[in-house]
């Protein structure tokens, strides 16, 4: 084997895929497991964006679209945020991309140069992370604390900032966290990243799933900011892969020759089919999903903390909760071997996002059913308390 | 705007996309257009594959698949190599990907690091050129020409490598050339790039789209290449958005890290359609859109002689002709407009896809109707024979 890119010893693999794997051989060996540890809807997609799908087909869209997508489907993401966010963005700024993780490999292309450094929280998603490696560029940790609802401010901005930093990326809810980023947070991140000339760049891939009543974006006191989206979240799309990237106005050309150059164009069929999820009775099912997460939520964060996990005051948003397990283990890997091992439940260990106290937390997901999660909470309970 | 990285100010957009445009405006304003500029196929995708996407989705096959993706297309892939290609290839090392467009940004990550120098051919397709850019490596051109029928040689690799060169990228068919590279041209390829201690990435994206007995993949010569393939040409998928890529067995688990970082799984959807490409029922569908492509190559191959145009003695596969202009202007970008603009007829300059003699050179595609060739060749015929 040739020697690789030094980037690439920096990437880490996720050790949910482990996780899982370990799960489906004990599934295939007939035990039970309760799955807690996929960031995945457990939905199909909603029947009108399937039914838009088979209509597609029939209808042999089966060709490339434009680089930035369909029209019409930019113009509904328009639409959408004046509705939700009371913002007008012209269509043009909206790029539709290939998942949000096209969206991301757009602009850490386009954002990210050599030798950058980008100030991003610790934990986070960890793609983020590695995309940032991948530019070799240098993630710039701010350390978020559950004091402070796992959300950096001023204080870390200022402490984590080096003489090579050129941007800022925020993800509010956040993935591992479920925590969000109000309002004042969102204003302070935008003064601040103008200030010193940061791009600013907003992961927004689980707007829609929040249970609070405002979940502002940030394009709602900052149009200069770069926000990624996704139809996998809310509009529960995953497998589809779908998302979108809003970009100011001035980027859109060089978007634009990125977006040929990286994957031609989103998938048609997905396009079409996301058409749909602009539709009222697709909306109704997202929002009965959403409360259906909502419920889960309530359950789970009283469960959990009966237990003696310790959680934020309030999930926010996402389907996550970023547990601190210091009452049970001090080694979260251990801890989740433990777990899937003998109690059949599934957990991500707090290493897979981040270093700072990671060995402290698991990542819990919601994904399930309201059944399994019962018996995961029973099983949980009788393993840890004694 | 703030600064972007070095790297994107040599991203080069792509031509051809404008001619698009210009082709929309003047069919916007009633015009007929004749679009020999498009690099896709004009079929939607064949009947069974399309019912097998209908499927998936009546199935609710709508969550992520593994990064890899599934096993049973991977099986699929290895044993159309068997097949076609009488080489056995482990389904392990064919990882599917979201087009060969992310097949070839997980490669470049993989393989290309910075201030690299990487072997490419000019022409070649741009995409690969802009690639090597964003990773802020050295596209190394190999100017290649058509008394070489476009493919380089031991010669051009000589001559073209320097201290930095880490890999020699080739294409077999060729964009924009329709040129194939025979047995004996990979085989020292092969023994070049091993001596050197280069990595070997060959694009074989046009296979299955040749009008040749003998079509060799780099595979039956060499297990320890790169390759990268894709649904959209000859299997007719462009729009989902399906290719894979095959790597020596070393770099599986390399690969699959970077797979799930930057798309985390292609389309569940096209994964599933796909499947059925594999039929006996969709082969025939290709193989007779093959014939259809074939006597379109036929076709133009002659009357574009006739009119003067100088191409290659064989287009071996894909579906262009890269010809060489100079009977009628020195100004490749002039011709075309002027063709689009007073005949309709929509061709792409040689300019796309690299420097060398560009100016005299243009692609054609015979992606559209043979009614419609016929009709272009009339008006090239009428404008260029005085």
């Amino acid at each position: 084997m040739k020697k690789l890119p030094q980037a690439i010893e920096k990437v880490s693999p996720f050790r949910v895929m482990s996780v899982m794997e370990r799960a489906r051989q004990l599934e295939n060996s007939g035990r039970k497991i309760i799955h807690m540890e996929v960031g995945e809807p457990d939905f199909s997609s909603a029947g009108p964006i399937i039914e838009a799908g088979k209509n597609a087909l029939d209808a042999g869209r089966t060709q490339y679209t434009s680089a930035t997508g369909l029209e019409a489907l930019r113009n509904c993401i328009s639409q959408f945020y004046l509705d939700r966010n009371g913002v007008a963005i012209d269509p043009r700024r909206v790029l539709i991309t290939p998942g949000a993780s096209g969206g991301l490999t757009l602009l850490a292309n386009m954002l990210v140069g050599v030798g950058d450094g980008i100030l991003l929280t610790d934990p986070a998603y960890p793609c983020v992370r590695n995309f940032i490696h991948l530019m070799n560029a240098q993630p710039q940790l701010m350390p978020v604390t559950m004091a402070n609802n796992f959300q950096p401010s001023l204080f870390d901005y200022e402490k984590a900032v080096r003489p090579n930093t050129k941007g800022l990326w925020l993800a509010s809810p956040s993935n591992p966290t479920g925590t969000i980023m109000e309002r004042q947070g969102l204003i302070e991140a935008s003064e601040w990243a103008k200030q010193r000339e940061f791009h600013l760049l907003v992961d927004e891939i689980y707007h829609g799933l929040h249970y609070v009543d405002e979940m502002p974006s940030i394009l709602e006191v900052d149009q200069t900011a770069f926000v990624v989206n996704s139809f996998s979240k809310y509009f529960g799309m995953t497998g589809w892969r779908l998302g979108w990237i809003v970009v100011p106005d001035e980027y859109v050309d060089t978007a634009t020759k990125l977006a040929q150059n990286l994957y031609i164009s989103a998938s048609s069929i997905a396009q079409y089919a996301a058409l749909a999820a602009f539709t009222d009775k697709a909306q109704a099912v997202f929002e009965q999903r959403r409360k259906a997460f909502k419920d889960r939520r309530d359950f789970m964060a009283v469960a959990l903390k009966e237990i003696g996990f310790k959680i934020p005051e309030n999930i926010q948003g996402a389907f996550y909760i970023y547990a601190d397990i210091s009452s049970f283990s001090n080694d979260a890997e251990a801890f989740c071997s433990a777990l899937i091992e003998e109690q059949g439940v599934a957990i991500t260990p707090g290493a897979d996002f981040g270093d700072y106290l990671s060995n402290q937390y698991v990542r819990i997901a919601f994904t399930t059913s309201m059944a399994d999660l019962e018996l995961g909470i029973e099983r949980l309970r009788s393993a840890l308390i004694k």
